[in-house]
């Protein structure tokens, strides 16, 4: 691969019922913010909202089967969630790299998803240990 | 609830074949290094892993539902994954309270996971809203 500062690479998807019971289910994370209508409904979000972490999986799905792709191994990652994610609502994540280290074979990168109306629902930043071909 | 600083609350489990695979399928991370056994016997892992996005759902199932618990909202987290997590390896983890901000109502915690070896495998912090009532 050749490696270049500012390469980036995008994923779209959205989050639906499935997928959201599907998670709750296999993190044991049943926090009714994600399943029950009507307690979301009161919620300041007024909607049920998908776990942040499984919106954070957008990232894993780049890093490991896209850029740097198969052998791309996450190292550390930071998340702040600027807004919430609902069901159904198309996501675009986008991971850009800022920093190569070429002796340590490892790169640092802004990861951004936006929701459909373009704005900034999740913003980090991730060290990724590249493959060894990198 | 009667916040403390130092308050912590912890969980254990193991990921199976079965999580890792579904979380795959949801995440569309299907990289080998945690579905293919052979790919993984090659890697510098030796077995396959655990999804680090996956372990790190035992912090949301933590904070959605046991401390705060119902109501609390991950604002941001930070990750880093010191060790891999096999498939099947018993992994517990923990939070704790490091800060709390009585005003803006949210709390600063240590997360940490540590495997059946009580290896340290993935530390990092969060900061979370606690729900109304707190």
């Amino acid at each position: 691969m050749d490696v270049k500062i500012g390469m980036s690479a995008s994923y779209k998807k959205s989050f639906g019922d499935k997928e959201v019971a599907i998670f709750a289910d296999i993190s044991a994370d049943n926090n009714p913010i994600h399943l029950d209508e009507e307690y979301a409904a009161q919620s300041i979000f007024r909607k049920r909202v998908v776990h942040g972490v499984l919106v954070a999986s957008m990232f894993s799905k780049i890093f490991g089967t896209i850029l740097p792709g198969e052998g791309g191994i996450y190292l550390s990652l930071s998340l702040k969630f600027m807004k919430p994610v609902y069901i159904d609502q198309v996501i675009t994540a986008t991971v850009t790299l800022l920093e190569f280290d070429t002796n340590r074979n490892r790169g640092l990168f802004k990861t951004v998803c936006t929701n459909d109306l373009d704005e900034l629902v999740l913003v980090g930043e991730a060290q990724i240990l590249f493959p060894d071909a990198a």
